[in-house]
């Protein structure tokens, strides 16, 4: 079935329905970053392959709605699809609600597939097309014409073990059902994968790059039940759950128990973080109460055994990248290498260590113009060759059975111009301005966002995406409720979370620059005007100061890299063998 | 009576109603930061005069919930009233409805009169009271045990002409329903007072400080009343009104008009600008639309005329303030000088420039400890004398026909120690640092907030206040939408804004510095990163420069001041007799 052919099939299925507007997202019944094939509907359909866009289509006009990280390749992959690129003003705003306001005559019918909307949307469409008095069905079109779908996951699950987490699931279910119990709230239901995951030391292997399982929880006073595929625990591990008080039930098991729940209760669903599906199938005389996971806020403050735990894993990975460095310096020139080939490399340096688990997601490794790509992975097509010339971007992580990591730094390669030394010093500075910042407890993710800017909008430069993201521990490289970017996100940065910090500048068709390190909220000085916190940084890896104008810092700038470099040279030198610590040694030496 | 024969007064009214709790909040019907002594019911019930306060009142407990501003205050004035203290732990947090919410048993009664709750705070209290069902009743028991209650204010009031504010009353009206339509509402209600100032380019004097005028409106497509005392206006007013298609009716006819609304129809109310009152006459088949009022947006972007006359009132306002500066240094240890008697001297200098209507606010004039008391208004229990010896703070503003201005500068009185000097140092490069910034096109406030204060979190310092407000055109020195603080408030920072820089550090006992700029927000570079915005200081008085350490400043921010201090000399020193210039020569000669 070609593109064409599947769009006319849909547009059948709606016509015989009278739907005139069918929506697909990007998404699953658990909101997931990544999803399981079985819910890759849009490439399947159109044949675009970028992460997060929306389609719609009605019997005139059929649009995918994707962000500026992804104009180019939806032009490209779109073509002769029947789909029209859309492309978005704002990234993340569903702009198409607008478009289907302005489109669609009154009393119209829309049709998605309810599993694959949040909560959040679904309560958006209906608002926002109340006017129209538009009304929704739950059609599931894609399902119906995709012969070949793919299963769902049945990959292996496993427990870790409490010295690993440093938390037992007995204790974590206290605690949250303390917080419900506070919101007079009496169940509580999780879609999420990292939820599920923390909540229940569960990890697996069912999407890529985040170590999770497909299942949901339902938690009360007195029970909670897993919905999962049973067959993916050893039995082992289903005793150790069944010991500590934890139900498993079968995972299409969920909404038929969410239609039993007895009358005169409430439940607490995050609505950015549950499916619209689940959502209403709710019993009818139970309330819910639409707020954060308790979990969420939770799983972000690491305690000290994830915390010494993850410093190991930042040694390591410090170790990996810098043999990586070391390998790239002496190859370029005399043997071929390309994005994926660095890529791969640097996997390989990183699977060296003990405990890695697999990347913490897929490597951007972009060469020149390519780095001015915030969001680039290579693909065989454009995949290019790496040279002793211009600047070398590689932003990767990996997932270890005690940590996540994230980093990047860019590779000056050779010949390198002035514009590119001048970029990479202030993307540095405003790097180190977010790490060496002391700020009173009750600081939001906004305000350090801000004062990283800074630096940049000295010189009228400016990012277009955020200063940092939540960082999970052995879980989803990116995790909430915390986040360093411009938007009024009023989640204060608690002691024991981990962000990235990682400014850039993308001239297109250029070069891009982003230097990137996680951060551990830590204690400093309190007086009588506050108490204050600051960042210890996790990330231990060389950052290459052959283009750094040291004219363009200040000295706290420049006290702060050398202490950096110092610090990185003590931790990681002892996994190094001799070449390497000379290598590494060289790298780190005081500006 | 006394205070606590009023509180038995209202304890027997509401015995009577069988009503449970009883709550005053400091408020009128227009949700007005000064209130017209007819709502003064705070200072009548319990003798209290801080401006901002709740009291809660059972048969058990009378409690006064202030902040840390009024701690001093109301354990003082609170003596022998029957009426306790209770510490707020947040500003502006209704924290006494955790205490009801603890203290009432299932089923109780609160009252309160509906004209003296927001919309926010009525719906507040209902939703978090609704577990506990509790109910509620509209009752001013104030009002029934207040024989000689002050009659409300019935001051003259006037138009401004188009030529003063640069947009007429029908532009506005069309700007406003041209918002309405694109919410698609039908009406709209306005109490809030300097709205009103905006829309109807109306001015008067029915409260202190603010020159508004106690009104109402209800604007429709094709219809505008103004609900006000019509004796307020004069004739010719009220024909130029009536020409512009504005309807004049009572004051008190709001309540019945919203009862009469047509059904099938639609209002927007701004919860926090209206009445609990006013919001529960609305008919019933009429839905509320919860919004910020249109003009409140329109309103805080100054037009050309605005702006150009704004710029004139700052340099008289400026003058003003040399001269008091040089009163201050000339006479100090000669005459007597306190700190009420400096505001009344620096009040006068301002009533010497021509189209000076009155203070905008209460001169915050604090010498030493004082200074540390963020809003301190000098009484004459409190008032003390200056002398050659340590640090006076003075806060003031004054309402010009074409302008508003508001400045804090810190006068180094002698004998200044390290410390002083120190924290001047650091208040006057955190209120650089946030004039200098230049930042991308949609950047919020808390971005401002954060990358003012960072200088002093460098040195572990920070304050209590936010770090600006939005500022009236001869209208209220605090106007929203926009604010610097850390509060979470998505307001982008619009071109032709104009906001307060007012850094502070406050050392309890000792002494207090804040230096306060009002800053017009203008274009700056665009280029492929972003549209650029910067701030021009609207403010034209000299900062003292004695006390400035340079070594904890960076070279930005002492070209900064010279280059201000330039500018100042240049555009203030026409107005000055020869010895005038030759002192404010010298204060702003370059550092």
């Amino acid at each position: 079935m070609t593109h064409l052919e599947k769009l006319a099939a849909i547009r059948n299925l709606m016509k015989k329905d009278g739907v005139d507007a069918y929506i697909i997202p990007s998404a699953d019944p658990h909101i997931s970053e990544y999803l399981p094939n079985f819910y890759k509907s849009i490439p399947f359909v159109t044949g675009f392959k970028g992460s997060v866009s929306t389609v719609v289509i009605t019997q005139d006009f059929a649009g995918l709605w994707a962000d500026s990280r992804y104009f180019v390749q939806a032009e490209e992959q779109l073509k002769g699809s029947g789909f029209e690129l859309v492309k978005l003003k704002a990234q993340g705003v569903a702009e198409y609600i607008d478009w289907l306001d302005e489109t669609l005559p009154e009393g119209s019918k829309i049709a998605f597939d309810e599993k694959t909307v949040s909560v959040l949307l679904g309560l958006q469409l209906e608002k926002q097309l109340a006017f129209k008095k538009i009304s929704f069905e739950n059609q599931d079109y894609v399902g119906q014409i995709w012969n070949d779908r793919p299963a769902l996951p049945a990959e292996p699950a496993f427990l870790l073990a409490d010295e690993v987490v440093g938390q037992s699931v007995p204790s974590k279910l206290a605690t949250i059902r303390a917080s419900l119990k506070k919101q007079r709230v009496a169940y509580h239901l999780v879609s999420s994968l990292d939820d599920m995951a923390w909540i229940f030391n569960l990890r697996g292997q069912d999407v890529g790059y985040n170590p999770v399982v497909l299942s949901f929880a339902l938690i009360a006073e007195d029970k909670a039940t897993i919905y999962v595929d049973k067959n993916k625990l050893t039995a082992a591990d289903l005793a150790t759950l069944a010991n500590q008080g934890v139900t498993i039930a079968a995972y299409d098991d969920l909404a038929t128990d969410l239609q039993q729940l007895p009358a005169n209760n409430n439940i607490l669903i995050d609505p950015k973080r549950n499916c619209y599906f689940m959502y209403k199938q709710v019993a009818a005389g139970v309330q819910k109460v639409i707020e954060t996971n308790p979990s969420t806020y939770l799983k972000a403050i690491k305690n000290e055994v994830e915390v010494a735990n993850t410093r190991t894993a930042m040694i390591k990975d410090g170790a990996a990248m810098t043999k990586f460095f070391k390998w790239v310096k002496e190859n370029v020139g005399k043997i071929k290498i390309t994005e994926l080939s660095a890529a791969e490399v640097l996997k390989n340096f990183r699977a060296e260590q003990e405990g890695f688990v697999g990347e913490s997601f897929n490597t951007i490794a972009g060469y020149k113009a390519h780095g001015a790509l915030p969001h680039y992975a290579a693909t065989t097509e454009s995949d290019v060759v790496v040279e002793a010339d211009g600047l070398f971007l590689v932003d990767s992580g990996g997932q270890y059975l005690y940590g996540t990591t994230d980093i990047t730094r860019v590779i000056p390669m050779g010949n390198n111009t002035d514009e590119e030394s001048t970029d990479y010093t202030l993307v540095l500075k405003a790097m180190i301005e977010g790490c060496k910042t002391r700020f009173p407890k009750g600081t939001c993710g906004y305000q350090i966002d801000a004062i990283t800017r800074r630096p940049m909008w000295d010189y009228a430069l400016n990012y277009g995406h955020g200063t940092g993201h939540g960082v999970g521990y052995y879980l989803n490289v990116h995790e909430g409720p915390h986040v360093f970017n411009a938007s009024a996100t009023p989640i204060a940065i608690e002691l024991g979370t981990i962000t990235s910090i990682e400014p850039g500048i993308y001239r297109n068709g250029k070069h891009g620059v982003r230097i990137e390190n996680l951060v551990l909220t830590v204690k400093d000085e309190a007086n009588e005007f506050n108490e204050f916190y600051a960042f210890e940084s996790l990330t231990l890896a060389p950052i290459d100061t052959t283009l750094v104008k040291k004219e363009l810092l200040e000295t706290s700038h420049i006290n702060w890299l050398n202490q950096y470099h110092q610090e990185v040279y003590e931790k990681v030198s002892p996994l190094l063998n001799e070449d390497e610590k000379a290598f590494l040694k060289d790298m780190t030496k005081a500006i």
